[in-house]
């Protein structure tokens, strides 16, 4: 199961300019879209009439309009109007706290008296123009914990994306597993190696030679409930790796926010961050092309593992040193549902 | 669920026309055909010899042959014969009152003893050569009470087809909604409006200017289980609407036969009736096409009202006065149901 | 049910060339691959480390290797290394007996103590120069022993196979069935009749005057688990049928392996071995490809049997004399499963 009581990324932005979105966020069927303030708002997608999805409908000054029969939704989750008729009995739809931030909408599928914009984090890259970002998202058919191992074991690498970011000095080179709080870091520092075919193709857009011997790392980051920020880069070698000056290296930081769709389904939003031409919109689109398509190599894999888990359910998986970063992940996960009272808005309706 | 001792619309006739069809009409597994005196015949969609679904078979002389190993079944559900062996021990499969009537194939998927055929409707349209008819058939997955809610409730028109049909007026005139019997009845009379795009095209059709105001009327007729007639048209203003001298309006008659598949799936034949022009093939065609597109644009809205429905089965729905219809019509059927002793051919096998 | 201690048809030999197969026999997941001695081997398809599918890695001197997070597996499906880690504790993970023979992948999903690869059975056409053999796989979704019945029957070619292989003197013509031990023989000769267009194409084929009056044959052999062998051809009429002089008849043997996935669900290795022509590959290649266009004419007909039965579970089914042949191979299959103690590698794992 995911926590509730947490912040996750519901959609890009773009995603609700001028139209409703209906998406499911943690089992809880919900519209997102941008109220009279222009404000993202997320309630349940289901008007109190007669059931129709709202997202159906649109937006008309900034009220969601039911694409059924016209009734009219404010953005608290009561009734507004419906054409001739009162609605004063209505009851009220549920509704979570939602916010703008970093280019995306969040959203807070617990009890809104615990939700707390504050505890979104902030990202070097966001609203930054020293950096660009792109990214994408998929829809997997797996646990999101299952990714957040992904994300969180970079070994995977080597096998699953051998001919683009994959190299054997990622299994050979061990990596360290640390937690601060409840964010667990695993990095990786590869020395003196030749750059795999992407980060050739980034040295080259970055100025530097590709066929340079370079020292690489990876730094991964999880952050409750399920946010992966990996830094990433390549430096000439013996620089100082990802302490080396920007002149001599080429980095980025791969983003990945992952929300749970279902205990089974999950809504991958995927990106990168990058600090070198950070104006070149053409670059901007063909990292996000090969990234999409890396990305995309590990859905089969998961899918299958999901289904492999849930054929065997009794098994019990190998925690190996490499799967550090995910087991305390989970560890961290866990503590968050313990600690939360799961109240969903479908058991305790929104009241005024 | 369904009343079982009812007339339903199976399929329109020509779908029979030399081979059997199998489908299935309140959870029942049909197949029909037309038998050795050309009558249209009910049977369970099974072989009595291996299982097959007898509609893979073909029609013989009147006779359903099994198209596995041959099988000749009679109309009344006992086998015939079978290649080079004897049938004496068959088994008689299920058959069902089936009759020809308005260009529809009927079947009352109930008791057989209860069936009277006198209870299928009269329609003035019906082999009348003053009316042309054309249509098309539909299948939606959900439960068909919302299709019944969606035709006796016309407010719908101004959101889900506001490119056609149409229009604020609607939503701006009261609709009466009142019982005779088992029959309910909703109209709403528009005065002195502008014709929407369907109406013009079909105003310009009829010889008559398009841009006339005129007065518009939809009168709906629920009578169970499941069909819904609208008398549908717009006549010159003041010239006392549905009323008016032939001369002066473009009239027709909506058509919907809404017959269960199952509990959450349903066949849907929707049509046009019209008394002018009842010759010109190339304008029922044109017709037919353009309500097609507009009956496909209720499909999304009533199969995802039917996922939110089931996603969330505790919640009542709102019934405003608009709902009337509807809410009378849901009435009767509980009657009905209430009234059979359910009766399917499956618990009680018909016996010679 | 299905028999687990018995040898199943699992692929054809090329199916596991330079690559690991992942496919599902009698419900267990299964890898095939070839190992370090080139030998046909069978494990579960789960890596003990995480649990992903081996089948999504590559065979690396014949071993298997994770394409996830680069495990080594061994062909006794004990893991033997896995990059910078060690598997000491790793459990093992199912493996069943597996063998080559007549072009095909065989396993036994059953107890390996009980596997004895003399069971498998020998075929005169498997490695015969004299013989040529084409074939193909399809998928059905239906109960291994509808296919079964449907073979061991073939009066239903009459109607499910007319334009090719069917005729009416099938059903004119008795069959007789007997037991031999556990094989089920069921075999049906015509007298003086028209070849129907397949045979005529093969009588041409074979240098035969494809309008003479021929006598056909049809002997069809079950044995346990699943497999039927049909020896099927034409002769000129008069000269001894199936044991008249190789010049004057044309003949083959029609291969059925028929390998549960699951419950409902069946791999269906089908194909024909003749011994006319041998060495002519492109008319092995039109037999193959006229006989899967047969074949797959069979699939909607057991699909939809399988539907209707299950939608009727407590429906008995005729048995007809024809259907003796089909009646006798699920006695002998039903003896098969009282007489064997289900073990699977699930409930009781492989031990060195």
């Amino acid at each position: 199961m995911f926590p509730q009581n947490a912040w996750y990324v519901a959609a890009a932005v773009a995603e609700i300019d001028g139209r409703p979105l209906g998406r499911t966020i943690c089992g809880e069927r919900m519209v997102f879209y941008r109220n009279e303030r222009g404000e993202a708002t997320a309630l349940e997608d289901f008007c109190p009439h007669r059931g129709a999805p709202l997202s159906l409908g649109r937006v008309c000054d900034g009220r969601l309009v039911c694409g059924y029969h016209g009734l009219v939704m404010g953005c608290d989750g009561q009734a507004v109007s419906i054409p001739a008729h009162s609605v004063e009995r209505f009851p009220a739809i549920g509704r979570w706290p939602c916010v703008e931030r970093h280019g995306f909408i969040w959203v807070w599928p617990g009890d809104p008296a615990q939700a707390d914009v504050q505890a979104i984090p902030a990202f070097e890259w966001s609203g930054n123009p020293g950096w660009a970002y792109g990214g994408g998202l998929y829809h997997m058919a797996c646990d999101y914990r299952l990714l957040i191992d992904n994300l969180m074991d970079l070994t995977h690498e080597t096998y699953v994306h051998a001919g683009s970011i994959g190299q054997p000095e990622i299994d050979e080179t061990p990596c360290k597993t640390r937690r601060e709080g409840d964010t667990v870091i695993t990095e990786r520092h590869m020395v003196g190696i030749q750059a795999p075919p992407f980060w050739q193709m980034a040295m080259r857009e970055n100025g530097m030679d590709p066929a340079q011997r370079v020292d690489r790392w990876q730094i991964c980051r999880y952050s409750p409930p399920s946010h992966v920020m990996i830094d990433v880069g390549v430096a000439i070698a013996g620089q100082g790796g990802w302490q080396a000056a920007d002149a001599c290296k080429t980095a980025a930081t791969v983003v990945d926010f992952i929300t749970p769709e279902t205990r089974t389904s999950t809504w991958y939003f995927w990106g990168m961050a990058r600090q070198f031409k950070p104006d070149d919109a053409e670059l901007t689109a063909r990292i996000r092309e090969g990234q999409g398509r890396i990305f995309a190599e590990d859905r089969e894999m998961l899918e299958r593992q999901q289904s492999n888990l849930a054929h065997w359910p009794q098994r019990r998986l190998m925690n190996l040193p490499i799967d550090a970063g995910g087991v305390h992940a989970r560890r961290v996960i866990d503590r968050w549902l313990a600690a939360q009272t799961a109240i969903g808005p479908h058991d305790a309706p929104a009241s005024d």
